[in-house]
């Protein structure tokens, strides 16, 4: 499983606590690592503030990922070429927001992302990538005891 | 803890199943419930097709529920009053969608009672009610443990 | 069949009769229940000013009804709960409006409702309802006598 | 009485029968025109491509003819010019439509003929046509009997 | 006179006290009760959280009471209903708010029942509705002395 | 205490009366000035059609002047340079209108003014300045007695 | 020169006289005519339903015609092919309009073909074709007497 | 009859002469006093670059000047004082503007001061106040010889 | 095949020539006509300036016919029933544009017919017209060999 | 140079310090007029609440003044009077705002001036006139020493 | 001459088959290549999926190619920097797109890009490209042949 | 202290030197750093393309640099990313656009960045990077000799 995160989220911790916490990247990509063992599963992480990485990064998950967790940090609010690249590869894909982007600037209130995820988890904190690891896990459980009741997600 | 449900959301399982899912509201109240008891957390649940039952239903709960799901339904893009409400009581509220709305007609993409929540949780059918419960649990923990550490999740 | 009327439509007769005429909303019911009984239809009716006690009676309806016709008043263009309802119950329900709505204020000039309807029927006072029992029944004979020719309709 | 067909609607039964029927405009008039006969009415009939013969058929049809039935086809969302040819001669229209315009593109959402028209009837196919045949019937006996109770139908 | 309070006016005193005081809506009441008397004139009061409620007790109110006081709450933003209520009994109606609503969120800028009220008075707490029983009383008084300087006041 | 009666004021009584009254500007002032009497506060009043010529009388309020009363004409709705002198003075104001500006054309329906007053007291004619002298002495009062309580009326 | 009119200018006199005056277009082109005579110029008149057939008209005129006064009716709002035909063909253009379509339905205040036009005179009933013939007289003949100062009309 | 101009069109001559043309304020109202004599007017001239100075002008032309012939620079964008001045003293006013404003920014195509006015000349330069001249005259003529036929020049 | 040009495309090669260039549309149809028999087909052409016309002549193409190109001029921007005509009769149809309408006024970015054409071609003047027939034949070519490999060029 | 200060500015210092510091007006201008003497160059300062006024002194520094440094207040926002005053004298003006005006309230982000001043210096405070004379200054020696060049600055 | 492709396009054959063709970008960039040789010219190619990567390209350019074939892929709807960088560097460049992005969600229908190429060509997937090459070199032959008539193409 | 600039920068001198001025970019700089060296300030500097290029640099300024000056070209427009980068890092960060940005397109118009900076100078060409260094310098010595006076500059 492929976590990535966008633009800043590399500067956690220190970046405006009071909005975004004072736990770092690392501390909640440890965290989601060893839930995602707990799940046998396993996970890689790709932080980048470059728009083109994080979307080699999809494209190289291809064939070999089953699930994305993402969060594409202000990237979330433009960029249409990260939202092709989800729906090119067909990986199912979870968003993530530390913060509830719905009370924030009204700019932060529209995801180009979030009509080619499955579902999306904002408000939690570094919390909610557990929640979202922990909703893959539900997912791709369904997937493989059942096709058929797969589409009743959505 | 409150999990309350807005209109025609007790059609669920008959009504549009290739949206909504198999699954009864029953069935995924009684999930929620169990999975509340192994948490060591009490529920309560209401469904009601009236915005005004609604509203009755959260002022009842301050001063009684440490914290409320609330899946709105349609109320959840035009209904300030069930917003005010929520605003008034004070009670962390977590917001639940059966379905990823972003991806669906565009009226859906508001919500008006967002800004006034903790946090969203959309497209996980059913199980998106295990995670609030989830995030519920953990932020409550979290402010048992310290006031000051509570902030950083907004 | 269901007549259904929302909010102010008991009003009829005494409200601005400039705008809606001098009938009262229970002659509108006794011709349309009359011109039932001549096409060997039965109605049953209900009016409310609670948008919950419409969207309850939609619910009722499933199973039980084949058709509706529905003046939802002033929650025409706000309730996406009671178009929720219509959707979810699968019902073949015509739009009625008394006045023709496209001819005042902006915000009467679009229904939430009508897209999940099968036709709307405006401007024709109470005698609109009449000719919507007369399309519910043409639909109707139309789809006993054939489903295919049904899809012509829409 | 004059029943006036826009542009398109010559292929009738053709044209992308899934959303029109596979009704032709020809079987169309030839059953309005029976039923006119069953109601002791005459009527005439044009359908043209052309918005300036639509506008020069209303003109002629001032001092001649008691009502009007129009399916402007797709100048129903632009020709204000065919708006005011009907404001101008002042004869009862009612607008038909096909198909629901309101579960369509957005651009066929907004009728600029509307508000110089008695009423609209969209949804039921080429029954719509007999439908406003009969309210046309109606409303014209309502004036004969009474001049003041027209003015309730608005 | 009827005095009208929508949904959550109830918590009054607990809800938001840096925005909405700390008067409880019975002592409001109370003191509009005490200064009517004053006036010679009586009033009923009912807060509710359901808008058919209050839509129930505008239409109730025709033919028995002169003049209403309306806060809707956040009902005033979206109740189209609630304003064809009032517009259909014709009893001259003022509308209040607690706080100055045009300093606050966008959309409590915008009140679509204003429109057919005689005027309206916000941001001055609960004095308010004693500023409101004065101008309402002053309307009655200038009324009966004459039909013809009432049209000055609009 | 400072009344300021914008562009046109003057004009009343002769200008289009069905909408503003037979009352004069001098006959309100009058009133208001006897009012003002009868509560020991003491008024000043200006009317100007300068926009300029407002904002020097507000700028030379300050450190004189304990509340304003305003009516700023069409300058409500474009002048940031008047809201900014109210603003900069500090000066509890209330904004008056002697319509219902919610009724009328869509431009009067937006005060640029509002969000830097206290409150608001709309179409009661000349009988909203004593309504807004009324209110101004309340909270002068209220401020005298208790600074803390202040924050309420807002 | 050549006078064009467009859709249901023909009804003239007979069309909603309030509106539009009792003279007939027939009228009108008369007084034009006889007021070209006096300034010693020929007009040419043409009125059509047809956009298309205005359109050949323009392009007829070129090469021939040294001015053209027009009102394109209801045209005027939608048809940018009328617009192109007279960029295309560079004779000065006057349009005319009998009312002040600035006072009238919002559709009507924007004009597509005032941007390719030399001015506009509106409100003026059938005498607005005289002023704009006095204009055009007055342009042609700077235009002769001085290239240069012509310019200075724009 | 009162000649008014508005903001910097006392620059006329000098200002942008590519956009306005080479002759000067004077020059034109110079045109137009002895085109008023030849047709047995007087004028009166006001320019200023002051809204108030205009407004004290549009009210005490009340009662003195029969017509108005009004430019009002830039303030015709903006001054809705000005407008309410017009519509309050109620001289028949038509507005002119040298030039066509509907073929340069966009923040020209509108006027608030128009739907009060009779008409609009624009496009004409300085000759547009001599055909503004010429209208009113007409407009006068044919009010003194009958009332009734005025209506139809709107 | 079809080549239908619209509005005020006869005066190519004297209409603004800076923007339009210098060839005539003779002259362009007579590249397409030697183009076509170099690739064995066959070309008819049509210029109208009359919707109706164009319409007409898309309806008389059905069943004769295999491709169209379209520069349907101004109507682009409005022509709906144009639109409406295209997707009735089902023949692929490319847009060319003379100039690259994206580098003009606003109004000519938006085509009301691209969303049923197969694709666009513009801003290569005449030449375009080459170009589209060069594509219709390669979409016929590859439909001709294969019918399910058709779908990948859309 | 020509210093011109709009409404409010004259009460620099006391007004809201939070946002706009303690330094008067007096004291921004004194540093002004020392900076000005040591780059030898002469100042006039005017500030005035009356948009005629500010208008009426960039109409007399017309060939006098060779630099403007503006600061409108709110007038920023809505002048176009003031706009055309600038660009009608053609003198080089510089546009400054003590504030940083995108960081605060939606309206005050839109400058109707910006278009016709050189550029803007924005959110510096009082030092922002001090950057204004220096580039002000830098440009006309630019200008002196070629006017080539001085194309290259805007 | 270079051929850019942008972000997702290195997809293509695998990516969305149904809506992009099965064709790989290497075989397109082959077919385009053996096409150049064939008009002896000769192709330079990039693809990438980060914006800097592509305007990088597009400086290193300058001077050395005559012309460009741009898919932007998503960055077409966003980049103004890429936009920037093909005015800065001035070659000609020709806008491709796969599909008809005008057929497909909004946001696709917006290209920020197309003002500053000659032209568009879109819908005709891969052979949308060698349409491209063809129209650039029809293009350079013109411009060789003769530096006036290249104008005419725009 | 940092100076960044981003895409397209690089070319400045050969890039639209009418718009841009004929400076190089090393000019520019080279000058800034004499600037700088006078005031006893270093600075570095760094041109990318690249968005993500731009915010790491923003990101390893943290805690090295006192100011940056930023001119982000076309990223000023749509790149919350870099936004976010600098709220992040908190360093005071001066806007500088070489062009008056209101003055030109009207995408140019709106910053994204604006915001987040202390102020922004645009329109002098490469003085505006002097006059910024210049700035900076200021609010520097401000914030050294007092930490409660630098609130004011904002």
């Amino acid at each position: 499983m492929l976590v990535l995160n966008g633009p800043n989220l590399n500067l956690l911790g220190t970046r405006e606590p009071h909005l975004y916490g004072a736990e770092t990247l690392e501390q909640i990509v440890e965290q989601v690592r060893q839930h995602a063992t707990s799940l046998q599963m396993e996970i890689e992480h790709l932080q980048s503030n470059h728009e083109g990485a994080l979307i080699d990064a999809v494209h190289q998950a291809q064939g070999r990922v089953h699930g994305m967790i993402l969060n594409a940090g202000a990237l979330t609010h433009t960029s249409y070429a990260l939202r092709d690249a989800i729906a090119a590869v067909g990986i199912p894909t979870i968003e993530v927001h530390l913060t509830n982007i719905y009370a924030r600037e009204t700019f932060r209130h529209h995801s180009v992302i979030a009509p080619v995820c499955i579902g999306q988890i904002s408000g939690f904190g570094g919390y909610g990538y557990l929640l979202a690891l922990q909703a893959l896990h539900h997912l791709l459980a369904k997937q493989t005891s059942s096709d058929s009741s797969q589409g009743s997600a959505r």
